[in-house]
């Protein structure tokens, strides 16, 4: 049984984890508390040299990469065809010939869209959570504020381009087509963790960030609903906890300063 | 036939291009000029809303991201297995499934290369090139220092990771085996790009970058070789002019000074 090794802290391992329990894959999840430090001591650096999750152990097999790991598992699994379009046979029928022309043009707007995520819905919302929120309390490192507002550009950007073209401007209600995909996934994960922005009142919040872009906004109920409501909230209930918590500690803030 | 756009001066449309040229695709090359803006001019946007090259168009097809289009183009002209691993057919066969596990297995590796490459060796790239170079120089934004050295630092923990987890400390030529494969087009390529740094003296340049990692140093040299050097100078003859040009601007500077 393949070992999946998560912190539902991290976007990219909540993406695993729901697309592992989505299909009750027979995968042994553990946890490593990134809070800890778990993930650069030497029992978890002998797993994984990279010192990050999500990472996946099959046999002689070490997978880093939540989009990797979730293709393989889409595939060793045969999970539906909507979550990573599979592979076609060639063929030399004409029909078939032409059905496999679909199948690879269907795979590559896939391929397109897992690839674009990392340096755009990923790379924006993970500059501006870290050296805002997470950077300062969780791994007590400076927050460099240039490095925020060149990670909220981005996201801005990404946001106009998820809206307007990856989602057709409303025209499909995935980022692939009629149905959810794997980097649907991944980009709802990661915008999810603005919510963590509460801790910086003065900082953009996720409502503000989506306020200009309703399609986004119904697309993340749309991914929500897709995986289902229940297994959603779970995967995203240390989240949420962490959410509350800091919450609580910048509406006493003011309170403490008077 | 797919009509490819790029200019020889990004670092992931070079990748795109030097795969084309390698294997003779008929594939129609056109050029625009991003230091001219051609990106963002109504006539291109029509192409690619999304202002970016590489863009691919093939019939209805519209394809972003240089690691789609490359998957796209291996699949679509049936090229060697190792520039990217493609789809093995099911089989009840018991020898034909064990091979059927090892090329997922071989794939998964694959595909956890590619996606590593953005958030790492390109991400750092990009940001230490552009914040320093690029964005001052081509595109007449200020740099911002502090998004250079965040970029520098994430480029120096790829370039140890390349080193010892993706290259195995030596063990395997290439990172995802015995043969070039689209990732290490697509590092090397971004890595060149380093070469512009020689407009500021003062700021790390690729040798010193690569002094600590003679290994990435032999694996660049291998990746050209497995190229064919002379279609790697092409596609980098763009770049090493402008290379040129940048380091005789350098040199001429503290002269002027006197």
């Amino acid at each position: 049984m393949p070992t999946l090794y998560i912190d539902l802290m991290s976007q990219p391992s909540r993406a695993c984890y729901i697309l592992c329990k989505k299909h009750g894959l027979p995968v042994d999840v553990q946890m490593i508390r990134l809070d800890k430090g778990e993930h650069k001591k030497p029992a978890y650096l002998q797993i994984n040299p990279l010192g990050k999750v999500p990472f996946l152990v099959d046999g002689d097999l070490r997978l880093p990469e939540s989009a990797a790991i979730m293709a393989y598992l889409c595939d060793k699994y045969s999970l539906p065809d909507n979550w990573h379009p599979g592979s076609s046979s060639s063929s030399s029928d004409q029909a078939a010939a032409h059905q496999q022309q679909q199948e690879q043009q269907r795979r590559a707007v896939y391929e397109s869209a897992v690839h674009w995520q990392h340096l755009n819905i990923r790379a924006g919302c993970m500059r501006l959570v870290f050296h805002t929120v997470i950077g300062p309390r969780v791994f007590k490192v400076p927050a460099v504020p240039q490095v925020a507002a060149d990670g909220l550009k981005v996201l801005q950007q990404a946001l106009k381009d998820l809206e307007s073209y990856w989602l057709g401007g409303g025209s499909r209600p995935f980022m692939t087509g009629q149905q959810v995909s794997t980097p649907d996934l991944l980009c709802v994960c990661d915008l999810e963790q603005l919510r963590m922005m509460v801790a910086e009142p003065s900082q953009p919040q996720l409502e503000q960030l989506l306020a200009p872009h309703p399609i986004v906004r119904q697309w993340m109920a749309a991914v929500r609903a897709a995986v289902g409501p229940a297994l959603y909230d779970e995967a995203h209930g240390k989240l949420a906890a962490a959410v509350a918590r800091l919450a609580a500690a910048a509406a006493a803030k003011p309170a403490a300063r008077l």
